[in-house]
């Protein structure tokens, strides 16, 4: 864990000092300030023993993710560029290193290139640093039914720890491979290497940050939309499935309950959406109105948060449509954010079973979900999960109320906030706005709710109960 | 259950003719009609056997209460009162059965006395209706976790009948002595005979009608407020319980971990919401400010529905708190509507047996709740329950949007049919507005919104699906 946080640490200066970067210095400070603090990391990660208890990954998981933030908050605050306050540069990391793309800043167009990278390769590693996670550590700490995709090779003994790096590598091949596809497939369709570059990191993250206050908009191009779609696509699905069709085990994705779920909701919603905004409105382009329904949608289901236009504006059927769809995300073992599908079909089964013994009483069932028994003990950790979550999703809500925003924004800044999305409704937070505007107490609880929503909230939740520290 | 119900059925326009009643010949020809069935129903249930198979008991319930809702639309409809429609007729006696309170009628403050008191009484009749469904029906059924409270006596055997029998007899008593003190005491704090009955009868069935378009703010009177959150809270608690207290098992109601909650939410939110109000606002009288937080927090915890002001107009965090208030209702067993403290409190078992699984892994655990253990069967069937809950609501509000209503009024339109709340928020459906406008299909739309949520949803969803049906 610390050697790969260490190069983690060296990449994004290493990259950066390739470019033009008017903020050099800013970048070559952090950059050396990190630096240290990888090799200080390894120091004494060499020289304690190797404890794997499930307390100290909890601490190591949730105590990463806040120092990264934190740490790579440095340029933005160092840059030259007037305006940036602490608070804003540690929302902007934040809202990049767990992929959210909720921004502070404006003028995006004209702003210093170097700084839209930082952002660009800040979702980039959280990408990769939360598939990394999924694979490595959340099905050994039994979150939020994250078990149900535990095999042998997540169990951290000596026997697996080849087939996990075998699994690592492929993860990272994929990925960059994605990425790399990205960006010159941008490029081949009329944006600049620079903007190509920028979108390529942010699709395949799902991260949604982009070079331009209009989003995707910029390009006004539907074969962009088209591509972007698919990017994001690929970015909310289980990458570990990519690396098992890589070798050899062909049909594997598609025969996932979890990924079929996933492409039916991206075919069928934005298709209903188009039909309802073509029946509601007399001169609807029903060509170029599909592929901006489907590339919003998908936008929003694989929390990326881009937008190619003030979806928010389509109406209230679209308003509350799209707020409901925040909720969904992606695949488990994606980039994306969202309390996940498979939750949703784990919840469905619970349903069926039940009704099926209302009326039948003594009827024995059994539950599957991609042809392995889903255990009781997995329901259950699904269900505090879920509970959790919404009770987060509560006590922000409220949180930001208290600081008077209003309904709207509370509401779905709290919920764009959990879900790493990005943008969230209404006129402050929606697609058209951005986050610059709300105080900055309101920006603290925003990161910490994308914090705990890229941690699936229980590992934090665990790290601060007392029973935790006690024994 | 037949004879119950034909019974419910003479009791109206008995009660009415004792009135000076504007619309004698609608009410006596809907009385007629609604005697008559009652026979006929009577007659019908001698010839059969009883047939207390789960599937009997499910269509029986549901088609009693749809049955019920229709018919005594029929005084509404068949009134002089100019304007109201078929719609409007069966919402309002839809939303008075429901005891939900949400209302089409404007002007209630010159209206015909005897619609008013039909009202009332429709909404007494749905209190203690839901109160029998509860101890005879819902535990039998499995439904939604509700066989925590299951008996022997709910088993519906030969020898468990006699203990039924008793129980029936205790619960109506305790529920008519209730309403008489409620009268009285509304009398004697200044309220007109007629504004005490009304008000009254809705109290304990946590109604929520009023027979001004102020609701209780009418009367400006602090300690009207006062009472009437006694009798809220009164309607909101078990009523089992009471029966229990009155066979002589003292301290049974407070050692309930249900009701405790339930008063213990009563004390500290709008102790909480008060200080909130206090210290954000230059003149507010804390004396009279509590009172009122008070009465309308109570007034929505319960899921009664009157309000002494325009309660959305505190500010945002007031809001979005009275928001969330929505959800909780009260006790089970109770005339409350809403998700029921219970589920929370079972949602917070298993959240916190889950916490201690993620540290301790290998540790054995049991779950209890008022001192028995709670079973696996009951923990899936609330979960059930919850997630069609909140999928009713998703689809609810998304057929409200559809008819271009805007976000917070379909949001909390959909929550407040659910929960059998009343008013909504904002400021079509808010405390300070009313149904009226909203368009006709919307209004059906969430009179099967107050009846799923009147009938526990599950139930509902059982005789829809094609299961049911099949074997
Ligand atoms: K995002
Ligand atoms: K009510």
């Amino acid at each position: 864990m610390f050697v790969l946080l260490s190069i983690f640490m060296t990449l994004p200066p290493l990259l950066l000092f390739g470019n033009d970067a008017p903020n050099a210095v800013a970048f070559a400070e952090s950059a050396g300030l990190v630096f240290a603090l990888g090799v200080l990391g390894i120091l004494l990660a060499y020289g304690k023993p190797r404890d794997l208890k499930p307390r100290y990954m909890f601490v190591l998981t949730v105590s990463s993710w806040l120092i990264i933030s934190l740490i790579s908050s440095l340029p933005f605050y160092l840059s030259d560029n007037a305006g940036i306050s602490l608070t804003d540069a540690i929302f902007e990391s934040t809202s990049g290193i767990t992929t959210t793309g909720a921004t502070v800043l404006t003028g995006l167009d004209t702003m210093d290139q170097d700084l839209l990278l930082w952002r660009s390769i800040l979702q980039w590693i959280g990408g990769i640093g939360i598939i990394g996670m999924f694979v490595a550590v959340l099905p050994f700490l039994r979150v939020g039914g994250m078990r149900l995709f535990a095999t042998e090779s997540s169990e951290w003994t000596d026997k697996a720890l080849p087939r996990m790096k075998t699994l690592s590598r492929g993860l990272l091949l994929v990925y960059v491979v994605f990425s790399i596809l990205a960006v010159l497939t941008y490029w081949a369709s009329g944006m600049s290497l620079f903007d190509a570059f920028n979108h390529g990191l942010t699709s395949i993250a799902t991260g949604g940050y982009s070079t331009s206050d209009l989003s995707m908009g910029k390009f006004n191009s539907d074969l962009i939309l088209l591509e972007a779609t698919f990017f994001m696509m690929i970015g909310g699905m289980p990458f570990f499935l990519f690396v098992r069709e890589m070798h050899g085990q062909h049909g594997v994705l598609w025969r996932d309950q979890q990924v079929r779920l996933f492409v039916a909701i991206l075919l069928l919603v934005p298709l209903f959406l188009t039909l309802y905004r073509w029946y509601i409105n007399d001169d609807f382009d029903l060509a170029s109105g599909y592929i901006s329904t489907l590339f919003n949608v998908t936008s929003v289901v694989t929390t990326t948060g881009y937008a190619s236009e003030d979806y928010a504006a389509w109406g209230s059927f679209s308003f509350v449509l799209f707020f409901f769809l925040m909720f969904i995300g992606g695949c488990s073992g994606s980039t994306s954010g969202g309390m996940k599908i498979f939750r949703f079909q784990l919840s469905l089964i619970v349903l069926r079973e039940q009704l099926m013994r209302l009326l039948h009483p003594r009827a024995v069932l059994t539950r599957n979900f991609n042809g392995r028994a889903v255990s009781d003990e997995i329901i259950a950790s699904m269900i505090a999960y879920t509970f959790i979550f919404l009770l987060c999703f509560m006590l922000i809500t409220l949180a930001l109320a208290s600081l008077h925003l209003d309904f709207t924004t509370s509401l779905s800044g709290a919920l764009t906030s959990l879900t790493n999305v990005g943008p969230g409704l209404g006129s402050v937070i929606g697609p058209a706005g951005n986050f610059a505007s709300i105080p900055d107490a309101a920006k603290w609880i925003l990161c910490g709710g994308m914090l705990l929503g890229r941690l699936e909230i229980l590992s934090v939740v665990v790290v601060l109960s007392p029973a935790f520290w006690r024994s």
